[in-house]
């Protein structure tokens, strides 16, 4: 028991400071995954395990891992992590803040010469971001063998060279994803807990420091949505002789508006958006009723089963108001990724650490998502964050952090086994 | 009274067959304003018209009149007329069927001997597509001198050459636009009358060859209609703080396909579209909530009272709408051209003549909404046709044509004074 250790906060503060400086290009933070700008944090967060004496390993595929000892050394340890890369102009929190909170919890154990019960680990995840390589979860995915050796070829977005290429200009061993190999055996971790910054308003809007997450939601995803109808003269066509594509997904989209509204009155956790919707540049006019629209429809629950039948739901309607509308609807494949519900028992133990306890789903994914999915029990605190994720303008107050940092230190030493 | 003439379909059949084989380009037409190819068509008919034995006189800007002499040759006249030029890769009936109709009219009046008692007047006019200058009605607005003389700098949209330039090189007087120079007196005219290819689907739908037209639907367009939200991740954050653009214009349009159906139940003219709907392809993206929308939406009806009313429920519908979805909607400025209402008495009498009586609105403009501006009194015969306008695939058949053909050489020859 060591209820009383105070995490370094101080450490966290210093760290997020130099973090920025280092990575800051322009007006925005460039942590490019498997990039200087990832190396540079993953150098940096090294360097202050290397000073607290944490035990520093490094695995096939960059992973950086900084262990507080425990008792014992065979026991299962729990891994405390987050990404350490970002997108193009992101912010400095958006990951950082989860690797530099699991710091500054073991360098005041450290301190504190706090010995847990078994091995604590901080993890510095690589390449979360798919926004480089067009594929999430590269660092936590590949610790466990999940990758499909085909992502090898995947060229970076910026600079065109393959994942296979980078790995070993960073002297990296691409064989490790090749082979599937497990750098991490699912059996030996306890549990993996995540801080990581909200990524939407909700905290901000109900004045809330922190929150528990209940789950990571699971994605099901129109990417390729259209509709056709047929181009004609605005003015000349009357309605009932229209085949309107506009007016046709419009119709489309207002009803999966209303499914949302129903399935949120039952109490299903669910979001739906369609964040991309154009009439073809080439074709549509001012004066010409649109013979085609492209679109998106991304649902995303905690709940599989949601996204089944409001998936389902969306292709019945898609046929039904083709029909009225005189036009057809092309849904396409759907890219689907299951929803991660987090541990039951760690999202008690840590809504009785906070203050002011709240639960919320994440809408966006994380790497807590990936440990979740080979069976360790995993959690995740939120912290407060304005003006959003994914931009330089990302706001975390270390008041805030505080308080997410505090229930991690409070979970860790009094551990529930 | 001459009710036993029947109109030259021959002659129609041959005029429209050398127009399509002189102003095919490739597979469709191309009868580009003060070009070659309305050049050939102005050429053809007005051989026709000398070797039928019209009076021909062309005007300063090269709008074609081919007379039939009346009995009193100082008697207000009556010009039946449609434009000879066509969009690029148009079809072989728009505009060109009208001026053959009159065409094929006046012939069968001269072969029979036919004097009317006042002058009628067959009009090839110029220029009333607005592809080539992006202007529409040259050739009408231009011979009742109602032109901003600022047009002749528009400039051709294939060649670049202005119209100042085009007008000259093709032996025309620019100064008649210049000086706003009355090429026509409106006193002077009893009546224009219009036989046009229908450009909806109209009549197929209805099974009728021919309908007369009502009016020439006023428009009121938003052009440049935009909803600014903010861009945020499309999972992360829940319904109640999002601003999402597109979810809010998708309101909008629907809530504005409603106001569209109570004004129709209320037995209003209206039709109403958007043609172009847009997110942002730099910004948006599959998961994100999109931050901003550009849209037009595009008003017709027989009436500008309704067009009103309709613009101003769209900007307070817009208004609601905005706060409801935390967005803000900014509808821009409209560009607004008033309806034209054919004569009744014409209408009526083009009625009786029909012997599957059906009137309609034309949601197109037309020349003949200049000639009801200036105040004459004018008609329009709709002609059934298969695929729509400007497009090679136009199709009217002469069946179709007889029927609107034989309805004008009855008010012709039977004119209510």
């Amino acid at each position: 028991m060591a209820g009383a250790i105070q995490p370094d906060l101080d450490l966290a503060g210093r760290l997020l400071q130099r973090l920025s400086h280092a990575t800051r290009r322009g007006r925005g933070i460039v942590r490019d995954s498997y990039g200087d700008g990832e190396q540079a944090a993953h150098d940096l967060l090294r360097s202050a395990g290397e000073a607290c004496g944490l035990e520093i390993t490094i695995d096939a595929i960059g992973n950086l891992s900084m262990t507080l000892p425990g008792r014992d050394r065979e026991a299962p340890h729990v891994i405390i992590g987050s990404h350490l890369d970002s997108v193009p102009q992101g912010g400095n929190f958006d990951g950082a803040a989860g690797v530099v909170a699991g710091m500054c919890v073991l360098s005041a154990l450290k301190r504190a010469r706090y010995v847990p019960e078994f091995d604590l680990t901080v993890m510095g995840i690589r390449a979360e971001e798919s926004a480089w390589f067009d594929i999430a979860y590269l660092g936590s995915g590949g610790a466990f063998g999940l990758l499909d050796p085909a992502c090898l070829s995947i060229t970076r977005s910026d600079n065109g060279r393959s994942l296979e290429t980078t790995l070993k200009e960073r002297g990296f061993d691409p064989e490790a994803i090749r082979e599937r190999r497990r750098l991490l055996d699912p059996v030996s971790i306890r549990a993996y807990l995540e801080l990581h910054i909200e990524q939407g308003a909700t905290l901000v809007a109900r004045g809330l420091p922190a929150a528990v997450v209940s789950g990571i939601r699971g994605c099901k995803r129109f990417r390729n949505a259209r509709c056709v109808g047929e181009y004609a003269h605005s003015g000349a066509v009357d309605r009932p002789y229209r085949h309107d594509a506009v007016a046709a997904t419009v119709a489309l989209l207002h009803h999966m508006e209303g499914v949302w509204l129903k399935q949120q009155g039952e109490g299903a956790d669910l979001v739906l958006t369609a964040g991309e919707f154009y009439t073809d540049p080439a074709m549509h006019g001012p004066s010409k009723i649109a013979g085609e629209t492209h679109f998106v429809l991304d649902l995303r629950s905690l709940s599989d089963a949601t996204l089944e039948t409001v998936g389902d739901t969306a292709r019945m309607a898609a046929e039904l108001i083709g029909k009225q509308y005189r036009v057809q609807f092309d849904l396409g494949a759907t890219s689907d990724s299951p929803a991660a519900v987090m541990d039951r028992r760690l999202r008690t133990r840590l809504m009785g650490l906070l203050e002011q306890p709240f639960e919320m789903a994440s809408g966006a994914g994380h790497d807590a998502a990936v440990f979740s999915k080979v069976g360790i029990p995993s959690a995740m605190i939120f912290v407060r964050n304005e003006n959003g994720s994914h931009n330089p303008d990302e706001a975390m107050s270390m008041d805030d952090f505080a308080v997410g940092v505090r229930a991690l230190m409070g979970l860790l030493t009094d551990f529930p086994l």
